[in-house]
This record gives C-alpha cells, structure tokens and sequence, in this order.
C-alpha cells in the first residue's frame, strides 16, 4: 500500500422530491432537492471493489421518498433530521451524515384578493437552504439562503481605499451597489422553529442591506451579519459571501451628453467576492 | 453568382441596460437586455466585405445608451419604440428592425411596512418581454412574460387519449399540473397603457391558471388565451407555449406504502410541449 | 366561437437516449436528445378537453424506445426517418411531424496508440443537429451544427463601415475573430451518406473559417456558406447564424503599456449577430 | 464588540483573459478566468468602513492584464505564480494569496493535413485548472481537470452491496459507466514542467478510467488515483471527486420487447458522488 486515503465520502446528489399536504380546503407544497453524504469505514470498497459496506446511492434517494410519505415536511431542517437519524440508526458503518437542501419556494396565487388553496407561483430567484452534519455524538444545524439578488441606488459608497500604480478605480458616491446574497448560520441546540426564524433571518437580511449607509462592500457584509447576531439569539455564527455584481457607469462623454448616475451597464464578469463569518463573542470573554 | 441569399439580418444581441431615475424621495429602476436586428440592403457586404452600408453592432449599442439617457424608460415597449423611430429615420439602407427585450423585475424591500425608496429585491423568477417590427410603414408590438412557473395540485386530469401499443400513461385526476408559462400577444395599433395592460394580462393568466377545471395541458392552454382575448379588447392575438413539467408520482409499493398523490418526483426531461396562437375572429365572420 | 386557432402543435421534448451497439471486440455508442412534435386536428382538444385524438406525450417518447432497439441508430437522420414513417403511418390525426435531434459526440479514449473498443470520452462542444419535417407527401431533412466555437488571430478586419454621431468602433486589423458556428443545411432528395456528409461539412466550415482573408463577420459568413454549397452538389441550400464573440483590446495606456494585439478581454455580453440563409440558384435563372 | 470575525477573504472572480503570442509564422493562444482572494488584516474595512488596506477588486484585475501583457503565459500555474510574487511584493496587508484559474481550451484548426498557423477551435468540454495559495513563508500548486466527462460500455459492475428494506438496486454487469471527471494534485516544491505533467495527468485519467475492471465508482475512482501518485513522483497527493452519471436501462418488456443493454435513458438528476483524496504514504511509514 503506497497511498492513504483521506476526505472519502459518497452518497446521492440532485435527489429531488415534492411534497403534497393535502387537507381539507388547503393543499400545501414543499419542492426540494437533497444532496446526501455519508463518511465511514468505506476502504475496502476504495481498495479492492468490496462492496459490502456500501448502501447503494440509489437506496439513499428511496429512503428520501419513503420517508417524505411518512413525515407531512414542514420545514426542511426538520426533514433533515428525520433522515439523519433513520440513517445513523441503521448503517453501523456510518461515522458521519451530511445533507445539504435547497427548496424552491412556492408561494400561492392571488385570486380574488385571497391566496388560492391549491395553486401555486414560483416566487423569487432565491433558495431556502439548510446544510445538517450530523455524528453519533452531535448534529450541527446550519439554515441559508442563497441566490438573493438586491440592489440600492443610493447612500452607498467607496472611497479611501488603497493605490498602488494599477488602480484606475474611482471614488464612488451614490452609485448601484448590487449583490446576490449567500447566507448560512448556525443554530444552538434545541432549536425549532425553523420557518419564522429563515423568515426572521430572510427579512433582517433585507432591511439591513437596504438601510446601511455603507462604505463598501465589506462595511455593509458586517453590518449584516451584526444585525442578524444582534437579533437573534439562537443564532451562534452566521456566513456570508457577497458577490459585487458591477452595474458600471456608461460614459456618455463622446456623445456629448452627462450621465448623472442614471445609466448603467450591467457587467456578469469580473465581480468582486467579499466573504466572512461572523460568531458571536463568547461573554465571558467580552 | 450561384447563390442567392436570403433571410438576412443582423445586429446587436445581449445589449444590458440598468436605467435609474432619481427623484426627490424615491428611484425608480429598470433592467432590460436588448436584442436588436437590422433587414435591409446587405448583399455587398456579404458578398465582397463592402461595409459602407453596415452600422456597427456596437454603434447599435452605444444608441440604446444614448438615447436610455434621452427617456425616463418608462415601459419597454415605449423604449423599443424610440429606438426604431431613431434606426428608421437615420438608416435609409435599414427596410426592418426587430427588437427584443426582456425585463428583469425588480421590487421594493419592505421596510417597516412600507416599500422602501431606493433599494430593490429581485421578484419572481419571469422576465417581462416586448417584441417589436418595425418597417416604415407598419409597427406590430408584441408584449410578452416567460418563465413564469406555476403549479396546481388538484382539478386537473388527462383522461380518454388515444392509445397505441406504445401507450403506458395511465388516466390521472388530481395529479399535479405544472408548467412554465411563455406567452406573447399582439397590441392593436394605438395601445399606449403598456404597464397596467402587462399587469393585468399575468394576473389573468394565473387566475386562468389557477381555476380552469382543466383536462389536459392544450385544454388549460386555450382556457387562458381565450380568457386574455375576452377581457382585453386591445390584444389581438395571444401565443402561447406551455412546457408540461413533468411531476411523476413516486412508486413506494415496493416499500409497503401506498402514495395518495403526496411524494412527486420533479422530472426536468422529458417533458411534454404545447404550443398555440388564438386570433380574435373578425366579427363580420362570427 | 370568438377566436381562431393557429400554429398549433404538441409533442415530447427532451427525449434523451444513449444506444449501444455491442459487437464483438467493438461498442458503439451514440447518444441523443429529440424534440418530437405533431401538428393535425387537434382542435376539439384545445376546446373542450376531448382528449381522443391525443397520443400523449409520454407515448411519444416510449416510440423512441421501442424504434431505437428495432434499429441499430446509425445516423440522427436516418432513426428520425423511421420515427417519422412509424408516426405518419398510425397516426391519421397527424399532418405534420417535426423531429429536432442533438447528438452529444462521443469518441474513442486513444489507448496504446489505439482507439478504445468500449471506452469513450466527450469531444468537442459543438453538437451534431438533424431537423427533419414530414407530411404525407414530402419530407425535409436538414443537417446541422450548433456549438462549434472557432477563433482567429490575423488576417480578418472590419474597416469603412457606416458611422453615425454614436459611432466609437475603431478600424481593426489584426484583431481576434470569434465566432460560435450554428449552421444547417437542407438536403437534395435522396441522399443517404449523412455521417461523411456531415464531416465533410463540418471540416468545410472550419477550413473556411481558418482561411478566409474576413473585410467581416458578413464576409466570412457568406464565404462559407458558398464554400459548402459550392462542395457538396446535394445540399440545396445552408442557413448559417454567427453570433460575433468579442474580445476586446485591453487598454494598458494607464499603466504606461502598448498593446499589440496581445492581451484581450473576452466579453459574453453585448455580442453582434449575423444570420444569414444562402440558397443554390437554379442554373435557368443563372 | 460582540462578534469575532472569522474566514474573512475578498478579491476579484470571473477575470477573463486571452493572451495571444504573436510569432512569426504562428500564434498561440490562451484563455483563461481566474478568480484571486487575499487574506489579511482587514478588520477595520468590516467593522468601520475604513478602506485603507483594500486594494479594489477592480486593481487586481488590472494588475492580471498589465502583467499578462509583460510575460509570455506558457502555463497557468506560471503566470499565477507571478501574480502571487507581485501582490506579496506590494501588499504587506495581505497575508494570504489563493488564485483558481480555469483555462479554456483551444486546439489548432486542422487545414491541409497539418495544424493551421493562427485558427483554433474549441475541443473538449474540459477545463484545464490551477489553484495555488500562497504565503510569504510557502507555495502550494494544485493543478487540475474539470469536466472531463467520460463513458464506457463494458467490464464495470456493482454487486455485493449493503441492502436494507428501501434497497431496488440490481446487480448490475456490463452496464454503463459513466462520470465527469474532476481531479486536482498537489505538485512537490520545485516542479516546472507543468504543461507536460498536466498532459500526462489527463492521459493517465483517461486510460485508467478506460481499462480499470471496476466493480464501483469508488474502487474505479482508488485506481485513478492510485495510477497517477504510481507514475508521477511529483505529486504528492491527488483529489478526485466523480459524480456517477446514470445510464438507466430502458424497460421495453411493456411492448414485448428484450433490451440486452443497448438501449438506455441518460438521466441527468440524481446522480451518485464519490470523493476521495489519495496521499502518498511517506517511506519511513510504509
């Protein structure tokens, strides 16, 4: 043996599932896609092709659907657990189970001034988002969301940064500052009420953007991430990646004209990347 | 000469706008890429590289900015329709324009209950298109939205279709309807309320959507452009396409369980399509 | 009855189909992606939701199947054919059937110097497009391209063209020339060889591409449009759609740098387009 | 202060760049889109708004373009490498530099039997990448291959796995293999022919994946990396993380028919996944 075998795991990805509630008067839907990621003692299947430690990719994904007729999936998170524990219960060879979600929401149709009871609309670009690692011992549960496009046409900035003979970059006052947020924090232990803390989150994340007077985009990350620690009690760290999509000033000079900030390229590529955690300070140590 | 050429255009594609307008206390934006193709006397160029009748795709580009600074960018049908008065009137070798647009929608944050001023959340994954012709005699403007994806869980059935040996599908009723609305419609001459008519025409297709007791995909597809042609004298024609997004019920008998239409498998292919154009019927031949 | 139907058709899209042909010591592979729709009396359908005279989409596709084991899937032109002749012939409801085909293009792993018999490795972007569209009395078979991204570094410019007050486009020469080939091409009655054909076509365009001294994308387009026709005595005619990639000279001058031609910015959007559609002239009108 | 900042790093993504060397007789061509992130003390720019110590994105962008123009770019890791030595150089804020690069590859149009001086054309769907982070005191190269999707039709199995009461799974011989490769290795301190290691790399990939008798993904995936630390004593350790594209097996016993695997339906979703990273076991060790 010449080789040691390190970070293996393997398991079901791109595994997508509706879910139906259907009461009386009301239908609901939960639309998701799971990824499903087992570690254990897999080296002799590495090795020599023994498969015998092996629960096939294709009875992890039948386990999702068996066990999303058993469970009403009212929060993904909740899903979650219900497969981390039936997988953990019942594979010995398991050390460690990760799952990541992301589901597609569905909002219901306005009809005669109420929501309809059974049809629904794709609402927003953005995914709801939860990512569980889970061992014998402890389950780390981290809610997200991702794909949150915004934008603010004011009370932005960036200036007083550093020089150096490549920088052509000007100071910037009152133009578009964009962003698609990625979010993911941390819950403590013991938490449950999945839905209206993401929505809590979802909305904080929003009003923080929208508000901030900030002088970049690292200035308005932080206060983000400060406005969710700051709220949220049950909320331990929270990450945050921040692309800054570039809506770039068109020079209307050669055409004779101004452009007092009013038209703008979008620009796909390049794009700044801002990324942080932020983790709240233990007290004892403030 | 042993060809002859035919079907000749050209143009700028792929043209990204973000138009701002400040007012004292609120902004307003718009977002739209442009697709912008020339017909008219090109066969020199084509033939011997005599460019003395080709306007720059960029010139075309750098236009759409020009003149993005002239208009507050009210509705994309009245920007589009700016352009082509601009291309027509200075491009004597131009006979047609084609202009294609598609709108990417932003809404206000709310912020303490209210719309916020200046910062914007991306909603709904649809773009809000316009497609107009243009010669010197004669304009047609097509409004349009694509992607609007929806979704019912109940009053829809596919039943009594032709079989062959080939036929598996078995009757369904109560299953899921899913597809992802494109439609676009064409405007009598002198329709000026472009934003509210846009408005209305998605309400109503969703309402259709929603409520159409429908049993099959080209039954749903006639009941919402027979509903668009019945509340909106203006619209001449409506063309649809609907992508039958396919949610397969997931087989748990193997498993000991039944499934009362609960666990979906989303299929993104195959999927079936359908497509139609519904044109008013003169009166004189009803 | 307020409303006329029109351009009304349906079917299966997204067909996917991986065929193996296992001989001894060699496997060939072949795998597609199908777009199957039907145009007939489908009128009582959209109406009313009588269902009787819809094959069901799901059908559609269990044809493909079935005819792909019956056939040993030599060319896309060749199993569209059958499933055409399969659709006309039990299907009298039907008037019209279009069959779209992508072939994604496998070949050998090279191994020891050698092809592989049974191992394979995607090559190239570009996919290999058949269109063919059938009635009871005659059948159109196109052949295409669609994907195949070339790119030139000398001897294409584009000089003397048209300017306007919006006009900023340099003279070029020298530059970079980029372009994402789709083309399609319509054959003669009767022709069989569809695989040389295609590659020969295929080599055609790019040796076309590779040499022709371009004044620009118009020029270079016509000439390989030409180029094919005045090749291949069966093709009647070709369409050929060139989107212009640009890449951008970078401007070094704020860093006290020339630029010779050497470092460019690859630019996704904006791009130009050129479409054009040259047709064998019939030797009576030459 | 009641946060700790943690996994703090910004920089410029999706830089896109061709570089073209201008020789007499022949060009050469590269492309590539890096994406470089610092770490460093940037606590003050999260926290105040204080952008002393941030360089803008836009500079180091800038700075790619200005030093392509000064060096030849012979290979990715290469130019990275003088990257790294500037931004270290020239920002005693930053402590760490971490560059990813993917190349995009372009292959000489064949003209006349022989490759053509200054066309290209696009082959394989791979790309060629880089990463490389670096600190004042050390260097880690990765190279790697993204997207190198391959298929084979004969001699792999998966048989002898774990079952529980969700498992359907057959034993499965002689079906279809099939996988994106991605891989990247680490390089031992001092290595520099990177153009033809990486060559040799792929190839290796390629013939092992065609020849290893692989009873699973993972035993497929341990004989891949196993082949590559075997031939290659500069590097140090290889990651390979292989989805498992499906090739399902058609069932045509609904229409009477056998399918002896030829005929296959490719499904893009779920997909099964398989990671691993192989080290060489140091000597003393073994």
């Amino acid at each position: 043996m010449t080789d040691r075998v390190d970070a293996n795991d393997y398991g079901a990805a791109g595994v997508r599932l509706l879910r139906v509630l259907r009461q009386e008067g009301r239908h609901d839907v939960k639309e998701m896609r799971l990824e499903i990621l087992f570690e254990g003692d897999f080296e002799a299947a590495l090795r020599k092709g023994d498969n015998r430690k092996i629960l096939p990719p294709d009875t992890i994904k039948n386990t999702v659907y068996a066990l999303a007729r058993q469970y009403p999936v009212e929060a993904i998170e909740e899903f979650s657990l219900h497969l981390i524990d039936h997988f953990l219960t019942y594979n010995p060879q398991v050390t460690l189970v990760r799952i990541a979600t992301e589901e597609t929401i569905w909002s219901r149709i306005p009809h005669g001034g109420k929501p309809h009871a059974f049809s629904f609309v794709r609402a927003g670009v953005e995914k709801r988002t939860a990512i569980l690692h889970a061992t014998r011992e402890e389950t780390a549960i981290r809610a997200g969301i991702d794909g949150l496009a915004v934008l603010r046409t004011a009370k932005s900035g960036f200036e007083s940064f550093l020089r150096d003979p490549y920088t052509t970059q000007k100071e910037d006052r009152d133009a578009v500052l964009s962003t698609t947020i990625r979010a993911d924090w941390l819950y403590e232990n013991g938490v449950s009420e999945f839905g209206p803390l993401w929505h809590g989150v979802r909305q904080l994340l929003l009003e923080s953007f929208a508000e901030h007077e900030s002088r970049s985009l690292q200035h308005a990350l932080h206060a983000m991430g400060e406005a969710v620690l700051g709220s949220f009690d049950h909320i331990r760290e929270i990450q945050l990646a921040l692309p800054h999509r570039l809506y770039q000033l068109v020079d209307l000079a050669p055409f004779g004209m101004d452009n007092p900030a009013e038209v703008f390229l979008p620009v796909e590529e390049p794009y700044g990347v801002v990324r942080a955690t932020l983790r709240r300070e233990p007290p004892q140590e403030a």
